[in-house]
């Protein structure tokens, strides 16, 4: 949020008009201080000179098991120190003129973050818990409450809120912050006449409105054989999109030239005085942090702003909290993972994601969408960009991809679907001998495997799915159409695990996907060695028409087996 | 690997055989001084005063993005001090006499890990590449090799090892290695035949065996109405295997008084001059830093420890990358998750886990318990010991369930086998006309939900699974029986997401779980309005039976209406 108050800053305030420069407050306990993601967070806070963000750690050295002591004797104070960030201490919470001043002294600070040391007493003036662990995680009772008020001199009341308290709250607070926000709209008016361009701009971005024309630089991608990764393609589609929505900005973990994230021609995010950018760049440099791009791309959305972050699928692991945040606070965040598979080949099994794909699935709410080409690539953002709500997960290939011909094959704006009917030989409504679902890299297999099934004669339907929820929220009657009940044969092609297949796969169908971690080899050697093939899935396809589909104990064996295997080939 | 090295000191060493004191370097870069994980790593490094870890920073100030002061300018060597290090520089990654000297500075260290700065030039000596991002993610090229070679005046020959260098390596250090473990193996047995109970104890944690009697302590729970969280029965069992097993220790993420992981009468791991504990502690205390917990009881397993490691499963998020890991190595952590449900209650959303228990199934080989009550615990415990090379994830509830009476349902043995019949009312042999699947908390609801429709007349089998992928190891003659291809109406039970349940519930059956977020209100008023009730699992039931089971796109409906409303009731 930190960062989106100087971006906003650097972006619209003019000289006589400053509507942004809000300051941030964070409230740190000794465990929020332990966490590593803490420690991204004010390593980058430091580096990006973000005076408006002010900290303040209730030092009451005792944590849930009991003692701070028992985990933690570094210097915290001077670690911050190191980390660029003003340091001041209050040695006491109660001491209100100490308090005051530090917040001056915040105010007052240039370049640096705040960290303000706050010395205090967990359950203060109680006179059995104060100073135990035992006031963290209960409530203190009944009595030790009245014995604590007591302490105080309080009236044993509860929930006693002075009349003077109220009136502080709900009338004197309530009218200066009426007054301030009549003293912004009337600045904004100003702003919106003297510049009705930027006034447009931000008006719209306040509303959460994309601007007219916001998708006029798309265009869509001829039919290639050779064709392009999904992280090339998309990296076209966010650059034409970013060119139509002006505050559309993010960055990666480090992977920029990795992830082709970058919005071309437009500034990178730096501080002042960098050689390299300035507050109101579009392009972020997150560092190897991605757990704090993650949250902060939370705070930037939450600041109405459209964040992107990128990294590769398997890291994804290392920003689930801040995803499954985005996913509960409903902030439209866009999160680039690319990378996608065991098509990442030589880097082995620690970088081959196989099972991500269905842990993200898994989160409510978060939109999981992995296009199998340019063009879908294009629909994709098309249909996410006007989400307002809804976090969503872009799955993208490393490898070159085909960008299929949209002649033979159906129109890729059954993206906005979820899920369409690729091709399919099945004639006048009647039902598939067999069903292949596949989603990403894998759709070609299955187009592969679909014009020889076809070929023999089968009657074959196709159906690509580059995003399961959004295809779950169509109606039923579309949901039929594309997989009706009444065709059990089915295959899903993807090289992951089969949990999120499982509801449309049924008791008859079968998943070519993967079962155990991937391998280190060359990318058509590892596919190979693990059944990725389009051999796999014309033998899955007979099982499952011959109504014999791959038990579950011939799974689990392949599993067994793995175990103890070299990860290489 | 560094707090196992002053464990086995601590436990075995005696003052004429020092059997374990090792060293443990760490090769670091600037991405891994980024990462959040190694910040915890080096505050509880410091904190526990391992002087035998050394960690050899490799400062290029080149990422795979470019520069590494584009997103980090922090005062890292005094990051380290405020740590606790002891912190060197060596300003010539070439200079080895002055890295010898460091090397011996931190040999002589007593109190504090060492940080070796080592100021280095990435693709050194490459005459177009050195000091560029270009070298680190892409070879240098054949081009360029050469002329680095000749810059170094080195041969131009591919893969040259001279012969002195294969001498040194294959013959002398092999040499001084045999030497070493010969020393050693002198020592140990010095040490079997002067302390033969001691000897016993290492002999066997270096073989993997476990003790004899190991499980002598455990006894099991009689039938209880009320019953106990299986946090609690869990913790007993833990206690019972304890004692057991001499080399079982581990602890939380500052939630022993939570997660109930204490080994109780066992020492607390601390540094030397500590007032609460010692190196040859049992109970560590990680303070809250799940990442850093997990890749600890990694590096444990990897020097033959068994380690357990407890946090709140929603908390599970925190340290995916370190589980995945331990998937990977096979190394045997028990990773402990209590608080597993939407029957945390009051913290409400953000504390309920709902993907978790399908997104940590879904990592290959982790083995997911759930049991559903405290001879479940039990057999668990029992069922894991044994295994050498494979990681469990331990989900325990926080509210009470009832101790099943095994008179009336199967023996809790079935645990062994991952799923079991646990209660049955179709007779010889005949299917069943509905087959019911839960685990954990859920078998209580499933158990009433049998017990109405038994009382009904309806042929109900109900299955408990507390492993979902240890029962999908068994012969497939047992799941069969289990569950016959021939039942289709069938209903799993789980207050988490339907993705584990898909392949075992088909298109005809239906899951009675997680579809949104929790909700933040008393355990009670929580089930009720997200349908965990035994009236949900009936009317489920009923139309499974009917051959009518909710459509997906009624499931999507309940999440796309859960937008926007409130997340508490």
């Amino acid at each position: 949020m930190a960062i989106a108050s100087k971006w906003l800053a650097a972006r619209f305030n003019k000289p006589d008009m400053k509507l942004f420069g809000f300051d941030v407050f964070a409230l740190a306990s000794d465990g929020d201080m332990q966490e590593g993601l803490s420690s991204e967070a004010a390593s980058l806070a430091g580096h990006l000179k973000l005076n408006n963000l002010c900290w303040i750690w209730d030092n009451n050295q005792i944590t849930i098991e009991g003692n701070v002591a028992w985990a933690m004797s570094e210097d915290l104070p001077t670690r911050f120190i190191a980390y660029g960030w003003n340091v001041l201490r209050v040695g006491d919470a109660n001491d209100v003129e100490a308090l005051t001043r530090a917040f001056l002294s915040f105010r007052r600070e240039q370049e640096r973050p705040t960290l303000i040391v706050v010395d205090s007493h967990i359950a203060w003036g109680a006179p059995t818990k104060q100073d135990s662990f035992h006031a963290h995680g209960t409530p203190l009772g009944d009595k030790e409450v009245t014995a604590t008020k007591h302490i105080y001199d309080w009236p044993d009341e509860k929930f006693l809120v002075p009349e003077e308290v109220k009136k502080h709250f709900r009338i004197q607070m309530a009218e200066q912050g009426g007054v301030s926000r009549k003293e912004w709209d009337k600045m904004f008016a100003t702003f919106q006449n003297t510049y009705p361009e930027e006034g447009k701009i931000l008006q719209d971005m306040i509303s959460g409105k994309l601007p007219e024309g916001w998708d006029s630089y798309c265009k869509p991608f001829p039919a290639d054989a050779k064709g392009l990764a999904t992280r090339q393609s998309s990296s076209e589609c966010l650059n034409f999109i970013g060119k139509g929505v002006p505050w559309l900005l993010g960055g990666s973990a480090d992977l920029a030239t990795s992830c082709l994230t970058t919005l071309k021609g437009m500034d990178d995010f730096m501080p002042p005085g960098s050689q390299w950018g300035q507050y109101a760049g579009r392009n972020l440099h997150f560092g190897i942090r991605e757990h704090a791009m993650g949250s902060i791309m939370n705070g930037l959305a939450l600041c109405k702003l459209r964040p992107f972050g990128a990294t590769f699928l398997v890291f994804s692991d290392y920003m689930r909290p801040p995803i499954r945040l985005s996913a509960i606070m409903e902030t439209p965040c866009i999160f680039v993972f690319t990378h996608d598979s065991i098509g990442v080949g030589e880097d082995g099994p620690t970088h081959q994601p196989v099972e991500h794909l269905g842990s993200l699935r898994s989160i409510p709410g978060l939109a999981v969408f992995r296009p199998c080409d340019a063009n879908e690539c294009l629909e994709m953002w098309k249909f996410i960009m006007p989400l307002q709500d809804q976090p969503v997960a872009i799955i993208l290939s490393r490898q070159a991809l085909p960008t299929l011909d949209r002649q033979t094959f159906a129109s890729a704006e059954g993206v906005h679907k979820g899920g369409y009917i690729l091709a399919d030989t099945s004639t006048n409504g009647a039902a598939p001998e067999v069903i292949l679902m596949s989603t990403g890299s894998e759709v070609h297999l299955m187009v592969q495997a679909h014009q020889e099934l076809a070929a023999s004669g089968v009657k074959v339907r196709s159906v690509s799915f580059p995003s399961l929820e959004i295809f779950k929220q169509q109606s039923q009657e579309y949901i039929d159409a594309v997989l009706p009940n009444a065709c059990r044969a089915r295959v899903s092609i993807e090289a992951s695990r089969r949990d999120s297949w499982g509801s449309l796969l049924g008791l008859d169908g079968e998943h070519v996907g993967m079962i155990t971690f991937g391998l280190s080899a060359p990318i058509k050697k590892v596919q190979a060695e693990l059944g990725m093939t389009v051999e796999a899935v014309m033998a899955a396809a007979r099982r499952v028409m011959s109504g014999n589909p791959r038990k579950i104990s011939s799974r689990a064996q392949v599993l067994k087996s793995w175990k103890k295997r070299k990860l290489s080939v």
